[in-house]
């Protein structure tokens, strides 16, 4: 008999089916008895009234692996509308002792620390799941959103003979005894890309030694980046971001919605376009709004982020904010200047309900722009990079959008490390 | 005037259209001129008849980027059927010297360290391009034939606490003081993930420090890493594999045909079932057939892969063969024993034109195997993984794809290196 999957169970009213998955829970009432067994797809119930078969299952340790084979009965008292009678329940592989962790519970009782220490078990969590489920739709709708623009998947490598966007914040590797060290980002990969493809992304790790001890900070992350040649400025990238949003959203929506569900979330409409205030003015309505000095200052506090994601909201009805014009004294030195002030940059960011989510902009696509801006550096250290720029390049620019702090925003999480897998910190190197 | 891109123009017969791009080429004759612009999609031809312009455009470098706007003629002595008269050729980024490769030629005449060493200019040159086209579209392939079959994909940790697979071949990295290493595969962690989602891919840059300096080996490649749930044994991932192999043609054949087209490639049948053969009976014929001696060793020698692939050609019209069977000796720790022969195991490799392209097979899924499995060694290192074993985990199993291998099988490449855009091995971590 062809395995069924819980979440189909509503076709099959009358038939017999065959289910496999884990024991997620038991009730044994004084007449009756409630298995759930969790697949794939959801969580089913299995009505137990044989009362040596009760006695049997009752002995079973939850996460046991089982298979039922039972018959599919409309009910309206059942979660899901329907239940498995007459059941023939068999072990597959049984759990060796109770789970350290109630799975059966709305809510894990437990700190976040036991959580992440017992990933193993605590990813089998229904809400956990959906939060994985959410990861991986938001990844496929980056790609799919990208595909259909003309983009090419590429594959850079992660380890590197310097430190990339800045000296800082690497971690260093020893290789066959010379020293490299992990990618900051696939930011100079994926511009030397746009000379070949014009239209890149890759989704992959990126790894930041910064000894950074936050609810929004991971050592490493999966960053979703794109690179778009032939744009005229940073608007340009920031139309594709709103379409890649979009995208991604859509994507949540159309394949991931019983967790969408699961986790009672609304998902964000993405306004076309998204507001944009520029960062002066913005640090003015700022000040003008709180008197916190902010005018001069070269970049918004995470306060200040915070008030403009409830201004968008207030005045624009959106949950996205794009803020452009950043100083380019905190922007990297491949950051192109604004045309009209030097000082400014063509490069955005955007915040998502009050918190920085992706940063961009438009790069320097000249070669004597980048000798320039690198004036005083060993330019040695760029040969590979800047060979690119000496041999024609259009104006281009591109995103990176943290997938992590995407989820992690989306589905109100406190903590980055509540939907990341495996989460690597200052302190977390396991499991 | 909205840009067109080169493969559109025969849509576009006596419009008059804007296209960008490199100047890939010039060839400038006693009464005419001719420019090949080069952009994402292919190459225009640009008739140029005019004196002046002419001697404008005959002084600018090759790999400049320009924009051209023209009327399309149909033309049958065109590369591709059409050309641009007329036209108008503005500089949007001009290049500061020649570039050090030929990229007009139809093979670049240069040495594999030199291409490696250009990237930036070497990646341009149409084939390559064609190359890294079949590597996004097999891993967009491998994605959504696992999608269709309900697998999730899945993001794991590159930094380990502790050596995975074994002790050696490991990359140490400092992680904020304390000793990691970079993951030689996501074994572990989709192993575990199995116990969540049952199905589980993942695309993720793998690394291993193994000291070969050969064509078929990088210390930093793509693994095309899936694990499946509730398996009866090894057969059925085996059959999964066979669905992705030709879910990966089906999509380069689908999506980038025109790179096929340009290789001149002949993209393999996959048959179902691949031919499967048993290591032990395979060593068998290859002795019988040869005269090697081979009865007895613990792996084939690539000889034996190629003798094996000659004969899965001649004998059943295969680029493919399945070698089941091997001994548990040469098998990792995690690996499920043959039922019938506990000395054979529950595993396979796929040759693809004589050569080993992918690994896989049935896993152990009970903590007290793994317990006997590592006997000797110290458990406490895997705690984070067998805490899943003992937590109820259904009979498993899985397989990685070398993505680059792959690609430089299918193109018929001599060298990994040729097919993989910036490779890292013994020697190389630039550009």
């Amino acid at each position: 008999m062809k395995r069924s999957l819980a979440h189909e169970l509503g076709a099959h009213i009358g038939e017999r089916v065959r289910l496999q998955g884990w024991l997620h829970h038991q009730r044994q009432l004084a007449q009756v008895g409630f298995v759930l067994l969790r697949d794939r797809s959801g969580i089913a119930q299995i009505v137990l009234v044989d009362p040596d078969e009760r006695r049997r299952v009752a002995g079973l340790t939850a996460e046991s692996v089982i298979e039922v084979v039972g018959e599919v009965v409309s009910s309206e008292q059942a979660p899901v509308g329907v239940e498995l009678f007459n059941p023939e329940i068999t072990v597959v592989s049984e759990a060796d002792e109770p789970p350290p962790l109630e799975l059966r519970r709305p809510v894990l009782n437990a700190q976040l620390p036991t959580l992440l220490d017992h990933a193993a078990i605590a990813l089998r969590h229904p809400p956990r799941q959906a939060i994985g489920q959410i990861a991986s739709a938001s990844a496929a709708g980056f790609r799919s959103t990208l595909d259909a623009l003309g983009f090419r998947e590429i594959f850079t490598p992660k380890v590197v003979a310097s430190a990339t966007e800045s000296g800082a914040n690497v971690f260093p590797i020893d290789w066959f005894g010379s020293e490299a060290y992990l990618a900051q980002s696939p930011q100079f990969y994926k511009q030397v890309m746009v000379g070949v493809f014009e239209r890149v992304y890759e989704v992959a790790p990126v790894f930041r030694a910064e000894p950074h001890d936050t609810a929004r900070h991971l050592a490493e992350y999966v960053s979703l980046d794109a690179e778009i040649g032939f744009i005229t400025d940073h608007r340009d990238v920031m139309s594709v971001l709103e379409a890649v949003l979009a995208g991604m959203l859509a994507t949540i929506a159309e394949t991931v919605g019983a967790a969408v569900e699961l986790l009672g979330l609304t998902l964000p409409s993405v306004p076309a376009p998204i507001p944009v205030v520029d960062f002066t003015e913005a640090q003015q309505m700022i000040e003008a709004a709180t008197g916190r000095p902010t005018l001069g200052e070269p970049d918004l506090a995470p306060a200040d982020e915070r008030w403009l994601g409830e201004w968008a909201s207030a005045e624009h009805d959106s949950e996205f904010v794009f803020v452009t014009g950043y100083p380019m004294a905190k922007r990297p030195f491949y950051t192109q200047p604004c045309p009209e002030d030097p000082s400014a940059s063509n490069s955005f960011d955007l915040l998502f309900r009050g918190l920085e989510l992706v940063t961009g902009g438009q790069r320097l696509h000249r070669r004597k722009d980048y000798l320039a801006a690198l004036a005083g550096q060993d330019v040695a250290t760029y040969d590979g990079y800047l060979e690119a720029f000496g041999h024609g390049m259009p104006p281009h620019g591109g995103f990176a959008i943290g997938l992590e702090r995407w989820v992690a925003r989306l589905t109100g999480a406190a903590n980055v490390r509540e939907v990341t897998l495996f989460p690597r910190d200052l302190h977390r190197l396991t499991p």
